[in-house]
């Protein structure tokens, strides 16, 4: 067994050496700012970005120093768009601390115009980390290029979802493209090309087999987390995907077995900021009597399998191949 | 003469058929996000980024159509750097037209979300051009480099600016400082050392000899104008950089050569929302009377000086040399 999750706390020294370098020789607003991108990006993560682009990487070479300190690009990349996203959604806590438009002390718009700029700086250092590593310009230039696609997804699944709630009735298959655009592909299928790019693999639909799956399979565990999940373990308020109004496949299938009233109840229930406890309890019963959480699990389950069946064709390495199915199922268990 | 300025139309229609070739199949919001932002990257800019580009390919190289088309990529960096700016002031009007997140029709939240995300996109797609354009990967690795260097000194830059407001006793070196991280670097050095980099130029001190100067003598000229300018011309109203508070050359030079009550007027109109005519007309005449103004004149003369005496070292090319002197009169002498 590779045993790759036992790499997580190298990834962790070698964000916290990152950050160090960068603030080698900084002082007042620069350092701060530095101190607090820092502290954002080291707590909380559970790695499995980088974990996913090392596996990408797997697929044609041997593990090396090199690219697990490379890797911790994509915990710089998943930065850069927490801190974007949390300022669209207005929300207070990630990871149980502050957002980090929340942490400056200045004005409400000095405070989000610095966490909209220190997103940015960790998109710079991102593409900085993968230019300066050690491999074979070529490689490099090939892995940005799956870089450049998974921002691009994730950017277009971005504005789709955000104005999900503008556009009236919604579907399972807009839900569901959705998690590919902004969730597949940041979360797993950019991290494993970057990682297989880097060392000169060239078969990358049959990652988008494994990947795309996978991806949307734990958006739906994220979503039903979102609902159902510990306030404790998450870090966040389990009200806050509600209170925003996201449409998830949990909102799509309680329509299907819901009385009128109680489908509207649901609908006053989504984006309302103010939702009382007995509301939200209210709003978990009928997702769950519905059948709509059984259904979430179920659909959950068939991307599940649809990645897991995958692996053969993506890798004949028996290790490797254990190593797939134990981060696609990290991936879907987890609760949190 | 090698008139880099004739292929700003060429620039132009490059820029097009890149938008076009995205465009291409794309429906509902993903397209009105990726129209507005074709429509804000192309009208009203003067492609003076491109432009240094290409100079800075040329002092290593001939001209082709190949660093033509890839210098598009400056305006889409270029983009995403001002919709965050317009964000973070809160501006309504850019290049005489709404800033982007004043186009959407959803709601404000939803609004600057599509903003920021689509300013995301132009960051992806300037890389992704640099990437795909016909070069060595060794040398797109190198310009690469380059442009994260660039983003890392905008962001720093934009950090200090935001937060100049804020600490008190504020010093000409603070402000000259901020010119050069913000405005200077990505520009005309870092544009010059993108194109330098793809034609495997090395010599980099060189162009900050020419690029850091000419810079700050652009800022300057820019503070002025936007005191002094004609808001016609400009396309945004000329208030704007007073009641956002900027601190500026200009400013620093007031406090030498006015009275306490004086002082105390100019600093109770920096940053207040709603300046009366009256008010304005007065801070104009104090900066004018004071010898602020012309004291900034000269600031802005001597760095262009500087910046034009480093020309001789940096090429020996007579051609280049004219068309870097002209590059840098049209940097200063502009009046939008």
């Amino acid at each position: 067994m590779l045993n790759l999750i036992s790499y997580k706390q190298k990834i962790d020294e070698e964000l916290k050496k990152f950050f160090d370098s960068k603030l080698d020789g900084k002082d007042g607003i620069e350092k701060e700012v530095l101190e607090q991108l820092k502290d954002f990006t080291i707590r909380g993560g559970k790695r499995m970005r980088p974990l996913f682009m090392i596996a990408g990487y797997l697929l044609n070479a041997d593990i090396t120093e090199e690219i697990i300190k490379a890797s911790i690009l994509l915990e710089l990349m998943q930065s850069y768009m927490l801190i974007h996203d949390d300022i669209i959604d207005e929300s207070d806590l990630r990871r149980g601390f502050p957002t980090l438009h929340k942490v400056f002390k200045f004005n409400k718009k000095t405070n989000e115009g610095l966490a909209i700029i220190a997103a940015d700086l960790a998109n710079a250092y991102c593409h900085e980390i993968l230019l300066r590593a050690n491999f074979p310009s070529e490689n490099i230039r090939n892995a940005l290029v799956e870089m450049e696609k998974a921002y691009e997804a994730t950017a277009i699944g971005e504005i789709n979802d955000m104005t999900l709630p503008f556009t009236g009735k919604v579907s399972l298959d807009s839900v569901t493209k959705v998690h590919r655009m902004k969730t597949a592909e940041y979360t797993i299928n950019g991290p494993m090309k970057i990682g297989a790019s880097l060392s000169g693999y060239k078969n990358m639909d049959l990652i988008d087999e494994y990947a795309i799956p996978l991806g949307i399979a734990f958006q739906i565990q994220d979503d039903i987390l979102g609902v159902f999940g510990d306030e404790q373990i998450l870090g966040k308020p389990v009200k806050s995907d509600v209170q925003e109004g996201k449409i998830t496949h949990l909102i799509i299938f309680s329509r299907q077995n819901t009385s009128k009233i109680e489908q509207m109840f649901i609908n006053s229930v989504l984006g309302k900021r103010d939702v009382t406890d007995e509301e939200f309890n209210q709003f978990k019963e009928l997702i769950r009597s519905s059948g709509a959480l059984d259904k979430a699990e179920e659909l959950k389950k068939s991307y599940y399998n649809q990645a897991i069946s995958s692996i053969p064709r993506l890798t004949e390495d028996p290790e490797l191949r254990e190593e797939l199915k134990f981060l696609a199922d990290k991936m879907v268990s987890r609760n949190t």
